[in-house]
């Protein structure tokens, strides 16, 4: 079959035997006689798959009752314009913590739609920690605080929330949701795209709280930019991206058979920690991230040839290590071991870096 | 593999071919090591995919130079918004052309945006003709005029695009673009939902006409429901649907295979008038549509004896005759003869309701 292990950023790997279920039931779902890609949205068939999906996720984070889990086509962008537009009345604020590429975007939309402003920012260290937050303030009427649990873009991650009194806290968790344990109580709106660890792409999974819903005050967003829409509806509204959601619930049954998403993080530490130390033991290789705000996800590095990068990216391409290199804003290389990527794929790219290293050194 | 013929009105059938092709190919597309679902859309074999989309969709409908083609994740109710809130100054109204449930619901939300109006309704016969156009007024400062080629809840079509004056014409052919003929250049902008006849569900094509583009007025829309951003970043501003965009190319590939849209359109009306032949040849069923505005795509129909749907709906499935059942909100029962349901479902379809009429009225 010849498949290479892929450490893309997003649209990312998807367990190999999630993808054989899917191709052999591809042309007769459940014995419908038709594929789960043209079976009805409003079928009993389909709605109970929603049901399942939403009933799974609530399982694997422990939802409490008074969150609303949405699964909502198109992509998670969307929310950066969704989130301002639903929780910001006129007079109020949101303020952002920055912390790379995704915050500073979704600041930059929230801002020209809202009244926004930043709270603290990493910027001045190139975005390799974590913003420094110990003597925060908040404005006066400030409706949310959003912040970027784990950014791809330079492997930054927060080892825990933020601690923001009372105001809500809002968190794209496009990149980490169900890699490791979350308090979802500690939030009042989580959100993620889907194509990091949940399905392909073209899926936006949104958890909100009740109450948060409740301080909506506009009747003339756009249908689909509401929440309620689509809390009132289920998430049926319009038709889903019913594939995905598909795709998501094998996921969550995938986690699930893992041990959980406790499981899953010990695993995504180990992966982790390993490849970072081969790094940090290595003069070929360096990471520039602060060791206490190193991303599980996205480890990424530089060689101390940078000339080299490009023959490395070849020759991993060759040994079946695929899409390693940085984002381009930074360059670099990065390696994202979602929760799909098993202990295997790192072996083998650790073993391909120590020994491109040492050809590396001699060259 | 016991696959039936699914009359459902979307998401529909695809070809059999097309699923086989998915499938085949779903663990290791083009030799890349990876899934179509798992690869990154800033690679370049991802980029020339989307490039050869547009370029076949270019062929298949002869799209001016001038026309913007956009490959948008999301649901295609999300045009519904983004028409009056990209094209409509505060001044300025649109009006719309009321043919049925969608139409209906597309003026609802451009009112509730904004300034919209309707032109001509067909409410009065039920929504089983299209709106008689013949005196129609527009009022001053109308920005374009909207309509719905093909309503599916009524099974009810406009023969050919209503002539508006100068006025730009915009439609949602979610339900009939590529099975027919469409001028474009009649057009301002035309969209459709991916899952009738183009992919599954979770994508939306927009064909829009540059010259409107430049109309656009407006600096605070939300990023995402701005042509401009697409049309910038040619469709990939942000994560697009990918695998719903590998399955549309497949699917303009397939067309072109049968010969392009002239040769599936007159395929299209040979299914469509063999089973409305069937309907107004029998005492048994009956289809209220003024015959000059049926639809190719949903044939509408009721049983002289109604009492008789549920048993008509289950046999009909035990022949794998699938998802007969009309629109919630009208009842009866509809045969969605998307491009991809074969002339041998419909003969299939006409045979069963031929034995079911004989041994019904016997009842």
């Amino acid at each position: 079959m010849n498949r290479g292990y892929n450490f893309g950023a997003g649209p990312a790997m998807l367990p190999e035997e999630l993808l054989l279920e899917v191709q052999t039931e591809l042309l007769n779902w459940q014995d419908s006689g038709m594929s789960v890609m043209e079976i009805g949205h409003r079928t009993k068939e389909f709605v109970h798959l929603m049901e399942q999906a939403e009933q799974q996720l609530r399982d694997l984070l422990t939802i409490p009752d008074n969150y609303h889990v949405l699964f909502l086509g198109g992509p998670a962008r969307l929310q950066f314009s969704m989130i301002p537009m639903n929780f910001l009345a006129k007079e109020h604020a949101a303020g952002y913590l920055i912390s790379g590429l995704w915050s500073s975007m979704a600041l930059e939309e929230a801002s020209r739609l809202k009244q926004a402003y930043c709270v603290a920012s990493s910027e001045k260290t190139g975005f390799t920690s974590i913003p420094d937050i110990h003597d925060y303030q908040l404005k006066n009427e400030t409706s949310y605080v959003y912040y970027t649990p784990n950014e791809t873009v330079n492997g930054v991650r927060f080892s825990k929330p933020p601690t923001m009194g009372d105001t809500p806290l809002i968190a794209d968790m496009t990149s980490c949701l169900l890699s490791e344990p979350v308090s979802i109580a500690d939030y009042g709106l989580i959100f993620a795209g889907a194509q990091k660890n949940i399905a392909n792409a073209g899926l936006t999974v949104v958890i909100v709280r009740d109450e948060l819903i409740q301080t909506i005050n506009n009747d003339s967003l756009p249908l689909l930019l509401d929440y309620r829409t689509h809390i009132t509806h289920k998430s049926l509204y319009a038709t889903p991206p019913t594939f995905n959601c598909y795709v998501a619930l094998k996921m969550f049954e995938w986690v699930q058979r893992q041990g959980g998403v406790s499981s899953i993080y010990n695993e995504n530490r180990a992966k982790a920690h390993k490849l970072y130390q081969v790094i940090d033991t290595s003069d070929f290789y360096h990471c520039k991230v602060a060791v206490a705000d190193r991303s599980l996800m996205n480890v990424c590095f530089t060689l101390t040839r940078p000339e080299q990068e490009e023959l490395f990216l070849s020759e991993a391409k060759d040994n079946g290590l695929l899409a390693l290199r940085g984002h381009r804003t930074v360059g670099g290389l990065r390696a994202s071991l979602y929760n799909s990527m098993p202990m295997e794929g790192v072996d083998r790219l650790i073993e391909f870096m120590i020994g491109f290293a040492k050809r590396g050194v001699t060259h």
